[in-house]
């Protein structure tokens, strides 16, 4: 019986998704949970591998329920013995198909800059910057980024033997509010670092420090003679939702022409 | 050269507002942070001694600036060493009769009551109760609270050796969310403890555990047979504001016949 949860957590005290050994990880402390519950050891299957010190409303997972609990009730029991910055939002059951991962239609990142000065309770969440932005500008830039290219330029994947560093962004918006701008992507998968650094470029022209059309040059000319976006902090950034087809696509007709 | 600070924090890692050896606590962290800067000790007087764990968006405090640093500068200079969970939000000069306890006309707290399931991106800010309230019934409880009562019923005050017990609320809103209900009153001054048991009452009121009734008979019939409203936790509240007359009120003159 596979069992789909709807996570969220504050990323602050933790060391990001995975699993590691002595390391307090969101992945490690949900199988713990589960594993207080049924009593057996099983997988923990994530979306979005987020950095340490990265948000999520709604990270997903799957695993394969080792015991008869209604689908439903997995979120009220899992709640009751999970730290106060970790929760299940929803728990559903799901078919052997779904996976949480390969059956992703696409994925929702929010990038939060705070343009007013540093405040002690938005602190965690935001990257603290404190000055006005230039939101045109970043627009403009962010229209480029649409589509189909090599992201190269905006990520260290390539340290860590990824080869294909194509990807499919939908769409970009730019949230302009009074205290502070917000950058919001949709794409159906993200290089590692790959937000980050995207908002670190937005936030060079926003401000004035990289001319607008070097966007584009930084998907065009790969890792060429221009300087490598910013990578902004992990602490501004917030998996918000993961989207699957309904019903899900079976990953197992569809794992083997996807890759994250 | 007398500063007024306004004065925001996370209470979430602090002992309260109030000084106290071998505690971290926001007088004690802003005392050290005037320290380094001006080499020299100094009082710094607050508007209000907030419990340990509640939070301030505009908590107001004095000092008498050992150096001669431009009062606006004040602000910046303290934001450069003072924690990520607190934060100076304007430094002004103010008139040597200026009392940050004393001058103040009103406070303002709002105490957050989450109406939905646990949220680990709120929880730090948010009583968690994860149901529903009777929004109205809480209305028509508050209206009773509003004016000049005894509020005994209302504070552990009594154990501390204060004996008027006596205060007077301006206004009661209770704020009606999707997710959350938030009760924010403004009042003179505050008796310890009384903000989270005035909440604690209209939470019982507005889920049904308390005849709203029972909200006056608690201050007219004093410490009675009824039982007492349950204190809420510190992390739902926030000190919102504190309000000074223009130009603000002389304690010199008035300080004797004020009691917080």
């Amino acid at each position: 019986m596979r069992i789909k949860l709807v996570v969220s957590y504050d990323g602050t005290k933790f060391c990001g998704w995975a699993a590691q050994p002595g390391l307090r990880t969101v992945q490690g402390t949900l199988k713990e949970a589960v594993r207080q519950i049924s009593g057996e050891d099983c997988e923990i299957t994530g979306a979005s591998r987020t950095d340490s010190g990265a948000h999520a409303k709604g990270q997903v997972c799957h695993f394969d329920s080792p015991v008869p609990i209604p689908s439903e009730r997995w979120a009220r029991v899992l709640n009751k013995i999970l730290p106060d910055d970790l929760a299940i939002v929803r728990s559903t059951l799901v078919s052997a198909g779904f996976h949480a991962r390969f059956s992703a239609e696409d994925r929702t990142y929010r990038y939060r800059i705070s343009t007013a000065p540093r405040d002690p309770l938005l602190s965690r969440y935001v990257c603290d910057f404190g000055r006005p932005l230039d939101v045109d500008l970043m627009r403009l830039g962010a229209e480029h980024l649409v589509g189909t290219h090599d992201y190269v330029a905006f990520t260290e994947e390539l340290d860590s033997g990824v080869l294909n560093t194509t990807r499919t962004l939908h769409r970009i918006s730019i949230v302009h509010k009074p205290k502070e701008v917000a950058i919001e992507i949709t794409g159906t998968a993200f290089l590692r670092g790959m937000m980050r650094r995207i908002s670190g470029g937005l936030l060079e022209v926003g401000r004035g420090y990289r001319p607008m059309e070097e966007i584009s040059m930084l998907l065009t000319e790969r890792r060429s003679s221009l300087q490598l976006p910013v990578v902004l902090p992990a602490k501004g950034l917030c998996l918000h939702r993961i989207r699957y087809a309904n019903p899900p696509r079976d990953h197992r007709e569809s794992a083997s022409r996807l890759a994250e």
